[in-house]
């Protein structure tokens, strides 16, 4: 449909047809992968997803070192010693972590030994603090110990060579000390994704603004702005844009991001120019979904640099889903993470029940009251406050007419 | 105990008393409230704690508006229209949502209206344009509609003067999206803690270097900042310190972070300074828990400021099992956030048994494998890669001597 026929004529109502949840999922799946790779310092790879295997370069610890506070001593030395006859060794020296003893233990000797301090030449094993006396330079042990006792032995926590972490592992805080400690840095991770919002509407002020008159404030960019950060992009752009279709023309040609997503205007009305600029400069692949209450959804693929570009319900609740469903999914990909909502899911009996409709999806707001998940809001598209007082959404899935009172479900939880 | 009697004698091992998990975590709840309140622009909210209710300074919407595209009329001028008996209007304008029709709608008249555009007056319903067609400067319309059909009421989202969101909540990105666009901005909310860590230890290279020789890279600062952040931490100063006690004494007094951290030289040997330069510039409140594998934990405050100082062990296991437990805690309070664990819990079978002592709490790695829970090491304090390898990880109580094989442990998940 040209964007002209459109502007023409305010009866054209309604979408021509409308894409199923499962087939835009699909698109989404077949169409966008991860970004490419970068090398970035270990200190800030946190929620980071590895782009290769990790092997370590070397082992850790790098050296046999003591696990204890003690006496180094020749294991075979302390056989017999025992707290009414132990037996003495001469002390030589001692070992800091720093600072390790130069020399070599030779029989009947012993040196001090701190917890992380290498193991010296000739022992091999330490006798712990506990067990010993020390006085006038010898030191009297009361407990033997075998080859190896309280010695932490050289890559027994990591061993060179070997595989660290996988590629596709999002990593953890510990991660980021096991990657420190083996020096493995900078950590070859996935690119996070780049973000423009374009928010197009005559009648919105800037978040941050008051509301005044006719004129009401975006609230859509600092929603899905911080729904962005929540699934890792690195960088988001918002831009206000008067409904004029040249300006967001040159926005969508110009816009450097990985992403595109262009708020309001989505729809099929006079007013909602970016379906036709999508078709101009590239190719818009869904218009309308059979979900509600996020119908007026769209997503095309800018000429050349295939860059996705997603059409979302200026009205607020309908803007969230459509994130939540779709935008965010392709954003996940994007950056390597899990694609599915990152949103826990309970199974709970609902307290009233929901009614639905054969053909569409229904994203249904509830609140959990007395463990019973009640509807909060069927309709209302535009009722955000929903969304605030709702815990979280059922999905009533197309070929359902609705879930009965008492029926479990599964809630995603905000 | 002085630091000088500590330093003299490498016999003096062991803490005289160690403090019970439940006794550390009641001093922390007793001490350790939210910080101050602040006021953040609201497009920099997400994550951030509610110092104070929101009250809505005005309605949402300001204003009676079309739900709908079509023609806004009387609704009682409908009533009786059909598909085969349409009613005819003159159309005498449009309404857009920044440019509203300035007019009043007579009988016989409708206007044109855009989803979003105030209502005229003298309309109160909207007919959508799939029940009408227009020629001639005239609209046929084939459907009745009641007063307020696809009308949103002004205030139907939200009424001025209602509490919006409630004092302590955490904002989500929707919140965001209510809060913007009441126009309540700047937001009040609990301010964010910073932490200053200290890390001790000659043998310490940092985060980023490779190890060489006896020097060992430090693998504990980039773990608790990733920590940190995660638990809603503003900003983190790591510094590396030798072992000299007048440089992390200076550290001390010098630090502007509302807590500090010390890793390393948390224990009772020779080179642990830190216990009595807490002491000497703050009180000592816990040094020593019963707690495998962080029992060289210390909690202090430092004098007049009032400010909480951990002390958390330079062995890479131990260092998060303190902050699990209770550095976290500290900081999730001081930020107002749940102090719980962020875990996801799971109850899960064991897959090996687990042995633990009578008076003390174990904090034990486990790997989920075929859905039972094996412990990956039982020991091994310095064993990091363990913590890479576990999913997550068990607590044993003290008045237990471990977990059967078979039985159900609670699992938190990394």
């Amino acid at each position: 449909m040209s964007s002209d026929r459109r502007k023409s004529d305010i009866r054209m109502r309604g979408f021509p047809h409308r894409t199923d949840v499962a087939d835009v999922i699909r698109l989404i799946d077949e169409r966008i992968r991860h970004l490419p790779a970068e090398r970035v310092p270990v200190t800030s790879v946190a929620g980071r997803v590895l782009a290769e295997d990790v092997i370590s370069p070397c082992a850790v610890p790098g050296f046999d070192r003591a696990a204890m506070d003690g006496y180094a001593v020749h294991a075979h030395e302390t056989f017999g010693a025992e707290a009414y006859s132990p037996l003495e060794f001469d002390i030589v020296g001692e070992g800091y972590p720093a600072r390790p003893f130069g020399g070599h233990v030779q029989s009947g000797q012993a040196i001090r030994i701190m917890t992380g301090a290498p193991m010296p030449a000739g022992a091999d094993a330490v006798v712990q603090a506990e067990a010993a006396s020390e006085s006038d330079g010898k030191v009297r042990i009361t407990e033997a110990v075998t080859p190896g006792r309280h010695v932490g032995r050289r890559g027994e926590d990591i061993e060179a060579g070997n595989v660290l972490l996988h590629a596709g592992r999002r990593l953890r805080p510990q991660d980021l000390g096991v990657l420190a400690s083996v020096g493995a840095t900078p950590v070859p991770v996935i690119r996070r994704p780049s973000v423009a919002i374009l928010v197009t509407g005559d009648e919105l002020l800037p978040a941050g603004s008051k509301p005044a008159g006719c004129m009401i404030v975006d609230s859509n960019s600092p929603m899905l702005t911080a729904l962005l950060h929540r699934d890792g992009v690195a960088h988001v752009r918002v831009t206000l844009l008067p409904d004029k279709p040249d300006l967001i023309r040159q926005q969508l040609i110009d816009s450097p991001e990985d992403v595109l997503f262009i708020s309001g205007g989505s729809s099929v009305g006079k007013e909602d120019h970016a379906p036709g600029l999508v078709s101009e400069l590239g190719e818009l692949k869904v218009h309308g979904v059979a979900l509600r209450p996020a119908s007026p959804t769209g997503l095309g693929f800018l000429h050349r640099q295939l860059r996705p570009v997603f059409l979302l319900p200026g009205n607020p609740v309908s803007c969230l889903c459509a994130y939540d469903l779709f935008a965010g999914r392709a954003i996940r990909r994007l950056g390597g993470l899990s694609p599915e909502m990152p949103y826990a899911v309970r199974s709970i009996a609902l307290g009233r029940k929901i009614v639905s409709m054969v053909g569409r999806m229904d994203y249904v707001r509830v609140a959990i009251r007395h463990d019973l998940a009640e509807p909060v809001a069927i309709s209302g598209a535009s009722i955000l406050s929903s969304t605030t007082r709702a815990d979280g959404f059922v999905l009533v899935p197309p070929d359902r007419e609705g879930h009965a009172e008492g029926e479990t479900v599964d809630v995603h939880l905000y």
